[in-house]
């Protein structure tokens, strides 16, 4: 029976910024940071972004998996044991705690007297022709991490997304865009009424309701175009945009604790604010997948050091 | 009259990671970054600390001077107007907020939409004899962030204080010390009743109560030696230790908002949990002026980006 003290289960920044502290903290953490863990690679979202210029102390800018590199090679130098395999079942009711990799459902359980879920969230995807072409090539879901990047300087972009976080992301993209575009599939926005009023009030902010879009075009190497259609007339046309935003809603990576530990109503792990604390004590939860406001790197790097240290006191009072 | 949409006051990695996301999102923003305000260079308390080893990223590690540069160059790159003044009055009475620098508290204020205020937390010390030739040569205050380093490992330490965090301290320091004292002035420690059953049940820490440092003494490049007198019998002595951990508070950097915002009862600014929000709207909170649990590079970092992403959406809300 294979026992760690302390599992981290996820490999980005949340999770090797856990395993760093826990790591020279003398903890020996364990970390899983999965084979293809929800069809993205070791590293999580980041391994999918090109460049990132706002990661504090890179004043020089690198790529998502350069970042996710270092930060591994940091876990690894004090010592955390990491495991190039998918956590696929956790047993959170009684301690110690069990878990179940991939393919191994059916043998023993690995133990552990205390987890990181670190396992981030995925920004859902429309899945159109074209959208694997140009993902980072044009195509994004975080306006705040891409939307300064040169390609879309004074260029049309469009959103796609009804609720708040499409206003939101659309008002914040008029920073950099000479129009932004936000195509609704229904005839009305979800978004809050006082989030409309500043959509409407914005000269260069075009809401194209009961619209669709049907294919991502570009060069081959760059979007420059939306293939749209409106679902009342049926009228398709070509849409003149060098960037295409997603925001329709991220999902956060919880299906191996579902029903286990409180969530909030978007599903993403209910932690007490400001910390890492989670309905089960001993389990601890950091990063996006607990966040559903901020979701950027360093935002979950800082809550990954808060779990390995609430983490760390609660297995020091356990002894 | 100089008006700046938002001002950023402080300078370690809550401030400039503030100023990396806020110049990115073309706000503008301000950074005074103080001239040795609180009596600390401009880059805050990482300056000085030696070697960071756990700021995710740099597994190399490097010195805290070197990791501020390279933040301070990022912030400027995206265009953040950096003064090197110190921000000496602030009045958050009324909108726009009204601030002056030192020396010039009689002129004419300058106006700001809003404000982050990240100006840190410093260590209270106690100015022994020797403390600052041996302050980061066996002296600190952070048992997280300075522990695992090599002249401490299996060497006895000293730690200084009563309360929960001198314990806390103390008993992180028994996984890297071969045994830690704790020196308390009175005869009891203030500390919860919990922590101090765990402080009695280990053996590798023994507690010297009625007890004060006198003076700390080394080779001339470390520290080696503690004087210490024993309150009730007066009898002074030298204890050999590597390294001497003061756990006897941390001063919050807020004069300059007292009684203008709502602060903990251990003086740190009252943030809502998990975010920058702060009792004056249009004024956050980030980095360890409002953080007493956690106090890491990484975590103020984190922060930062909060302090940013609260306060454009509080500005693109007034628009």
């Amino acid at each position: 029976m294979i026992h760690h003290k302390v599992t981290i289960i996820g490999s980005g920044p949340a999770a090797h910024t856990a395993a760093i502290y826990l790591a020279r903290a003398e903890m020996k953490p364990t970390l899983y940071e999965g084979m293809m863990a929800n069809g993205i690679a070791a590293g999580g979202q980041l391994t999918t972004t090109t460049d990132i210029e706002n990661f504090p102390g890179f004043p020089e800018s690198l790529s998502g998996s350069e970042l996710m590199e270092r930060m591994r090679k940091q876990s690894a130098k004090f010592g955390t044991n990491i495991i190039t395999e998918t956590v696929s079942k956790v047993d959170l009711s009684s301690k110690p705690f069990r878990l179940w990799t991939e393919f191994n459902e059916d043998a023993e359980p690995v133990t552990t007297d205390a987890i990181i879920l670190a396992t981030g969230a995925s920004a859902k995807r429309m899945h159109l022709p074209g959208e694997e072409t140009y993902w980072q090539q044009g195509i994004s879901a975080c306006a705040v991490c891409d939307g300064a990047v040169p390609i879309f300087r004074n260029k049309p972009l469009a959103v796609i997304g009804g609720g708040d976080s499409a206003c939101e992301e659309a008002e914040f993209l008029t920073k950099y865009a000479s129009k932004v575009y936000i195509l609704v599939r229904k005839d009305h926005f979800r978004a809050s009424v006082i989030m409309q009023r500043r959509i409407e009030k914005n000269p260069n902010i075009i809401v194209l309701f009961n619209t669709v879009a049907l294919e991502a075009k570009g060069d081959g190497k760059l979007l420059n175009m939306l293939r749209i259609k409106n679902t009342k007339s049926n009228v398709e046309n070509d849409l003149e945009v060098n960037g295409l935003f997603y925001a329709i809603g991220h999902s956060p990576a919880t299906d191996i604790v579902k029903g286990q530990v409180d969530e909030e109503e978007t599903g993403y792990i209910k932690t007490v604010p400001g910390s890492s604390l989670t309905s089960v004590p001993g389990f601890f939860a950091a990063g996006d997948v607990q966040d559903s406001r901020y979701r950027q790197a360093v935002t979950s790097a800082g809550s990954g050091c808060i779990a390995a240290l609430d983490a760390e006191r609660y297995l020091s009072a356990q002894e």
